[in-house]
């Protein structure tokens, strides 16, 4: 099935009307609909994988690195486990018709804050085509219709999977409109995306910090950021060798291409000449370059000079900022000055400290003795993850499903009037 | 005590800086504070409304409606009832510290969502002064520090509240910065303040719908939206003609300049004969000027012809639009078309028809056979009143001390690492 050609602003209007109903719909029903749009995408992946081939043809041509095409690249296998991971989805808890809120006024009249879909979710990202079905999957669980503006590199994969996906909708009963794309409008569709207050609830952008800052900056539609990671661990004076060790390799190495993933260690100077050699050592055994202050070359080898930009920077890859500081307070003003409030962990066994790091570290999450890579929806047991806000409204830190929904207030009264 | 002459994006920098300490303070410094700052508005009340004389009088040289100038108004008593309000404050549970979620990970990891201050807190409103010591009050009461910008009207009104504030912050040994005006930097100030994104945490602005819908537009601090009330209330087929009358004539008339004040009545055409002529009249003999359809004029004496214009008004006056619709759908797309998704209420005994309404209207608050002047902090027993959010993200209805506050992940390892 095609999408009709109708404005951007028109796109929208359809994906408001279809929001009604899909807002209604019972937990059963939203659960075998996402069964029934992964059983689609596994029927279609021949045509899912040709779609992606042209992308990729076209990625070729343009000169994109290994690693977004990688990104980019949707096999048999890459397919089905996006089909796997709807069907997880559509096991998950109902986010809509919780009951968070009740109290009886003395007059009688009895109020219930219950949680309910936003209505229509919209989504500005970059090139990965799993986004696409992922945010259309948890925007339907929770009830909402959804406005997706992926990256032009995957425009292909995109169509293909969204086309599949209203298929499943229409198959279903549902209205295909509650999944929208404004993809073919361009950079004037994400435009239109932006300022589509009213229609649009809420905007989740996912990709670079470019991207982000855009979003934020131009959109009148409520944006829930999920940000950049410039993420620090604290090596206290008191830091155990092994801890120490194993947490910023684990923090660091694991998956260097990912927001938690830590880019600054900081540590005692009380604590440099026992911690340093070791930890610099085992990060280098694992390929990571290490960017460190005058002590820390002193301390180890192979070490890189730091330079002021490379505190400010996710590096997204095999680096690290390594600084020697007099003490926390040093510690806590300089993560002050260049956490994007993301995660910051202390490793350390001194309890004061530890209570005062999380008390005073203004960060989404805020660890003692444990690896920043902890902060994700998945490892925090919510099954999905929207993404991860660093903002303050709404939701912090990994989103699940129940971010997907805001609430309403229900009274039921008989007659009553305000004295 | 002056405020040293920096520029406005100083004075929120000194805000950021305030808000650590102001964070920490435990609940009985914090509402100790408050006393303070009670005890020192009712010590300066002659030169409160000393200062507030100049502002009547620019008022009156301007021009200024009586309305306005009974808005702006401080005499003894009101000063009084301002101090009295912030002791209420002082009286609520503090919002932070609550423990929110909890859960430990298979490894150990003990994860603890709590409720914390959101940092500093921005406010943008028109005349009122009290809105000043409200929402320092309400702000201080959550750990926040807040940067003020009210109207000029109030300009000599607000200075002189801030000074006396920021007197009993110092006199109390907390940093005085944590309270910050911008209103001598005129529009540049309200400018700046809607551009601190990283510096201001939230932004509630107050007052007319155009200045909160420039807020929404303008700023890229994250907005709570305290919006315009197009208030509904149907009756529905089946309505009681006492509760139809009774609750009408109470949402409309109690307080009719506020925003929980009913705007548009729709009456099902089968109830139209029966509940017209009486709720019309109950209307007009406490001095509503009733606009209605053709069915409303033939129904009842003097009502004035409805405009389109008007379904979408909201008057906060003695008028009220009367519409004849043909079923609830009708209505339910009325409101669709005209709410501000504030209050809407149905008068019915039809039990399917309420679910319907509950579960369609997309509205903050929706109501069976209730006053939609319930709509209210104090009346649903938050004990106070940050503002009425008609948006769906963060807050929704009305907002209390917790709606002031942020939440952060705390966790608790030893030594936990990914696999």
């Amino acid at each position: 099935m095609t999408t009709t050609l109708v404005s951007a602003q028109e796109r929208m209007q359809l994906a408001r009307d279809a929001s009604r109903s899909v807002g209604l719909m019972t937990d059963a029903a939203k659960a075998d609909l996402l069964r029934r749009i992964a059983d689609a995408i596994d029927a279609e992946v021949a045509r899912i994988v040709a779609a992606n081939a042209e992308d990729l043809a076209r990625g070729h041509e343009a000169g994109i690195s290994e690693g977004l095409l990688d990104r980019l690249r949707l096999d048999e296998v890459r397919v089905s486990a996006l089909a796997a991971a709807v069907r997880d989805v559509a096991e998950l808890p109902d986010p809509v018709g919780r009951l968070l809120d009740e109290r009886t006024l003395p007059n009688g009249l009895l109020l219930q804050k219950v949680s309910v879909p936003f209505g229509v979710v919209g989504s500005i990202y970059e090139a990965r085509p799993n986004v696409t079905v992922d945010i259309a999957a948890l925007a339907l669980r929770a009830g909402n219709a959804v406005v997706l503006r992926g990256g032009s590199a995957a425009q292909s994969s995109n169509a293909a999977l969204i086309d599949v996906m209203r298929g499943a909708l229409a198959a279903a009963g549902v209205d295909p409109e509650a999944i929208q794309t404004v993809d073919d409008f361009g950079r004037e569709g994400a435009r239109a995306l932006m300022r589509a207050r009213g229609l649009v609830d809420v905007l989740v952008p996912r990709g670079s910090a470019q991207l982000i800052e855009t979003v934020v900056t131009e959109s009148s539609v409520p944006v829930i950021e999920t940000g950049a990671g410039v993420v620090h661990i604290m090596l206290d004076e008191t830091a155990p060798l092994d801890w120490a060790t194993d947490i910023v390799v684990n923090a660091k190495v694991q998956r260097p291409s990912v927001c938690n993933a830590v880019e600054t260690v900081l540590v005692h100077e009380g604590a440099a000449e026992r911690l340093i050699p070791t930890v610099v050592t085992a990060l280098q055994e694992r390929g990571v370059t290490v960017h460190g202050d005058d002590t820390v070359q002193r301390l180890a080898t192979d070490v890189v000079p730091v330079v002021d930009a490379d505190w400010a920077t996710e590096h997204m890859s095999l680096d690290v900022s390594v600084k020697v500081v007099a003490d926390l307070d040093e510690a806590l003003g300089h993560i002050r000055t260049y956490s994007t409030h993301h995660t910051e962990s202390i490793i350390t066994e001194d309890d004061a400290n530890a209570e005062r790091f999380l008390a005073e570290v203004d960060s989404a999450v805020v660890m003692v003795n444990a690896s920043t890579r902890f902060t994700d929806g998945g490892e925090f047991g919510f099954g999905a993850e929207v993404g991860i806000s660093t903002q303050k409204l709404h939701a912090r830190g990994p989103m699940g499903l129940p971010e997907l929904t805001t609430t309403k207030w229900l009274a039921r009264g008989n007659g009553q009037i305000r004295g």
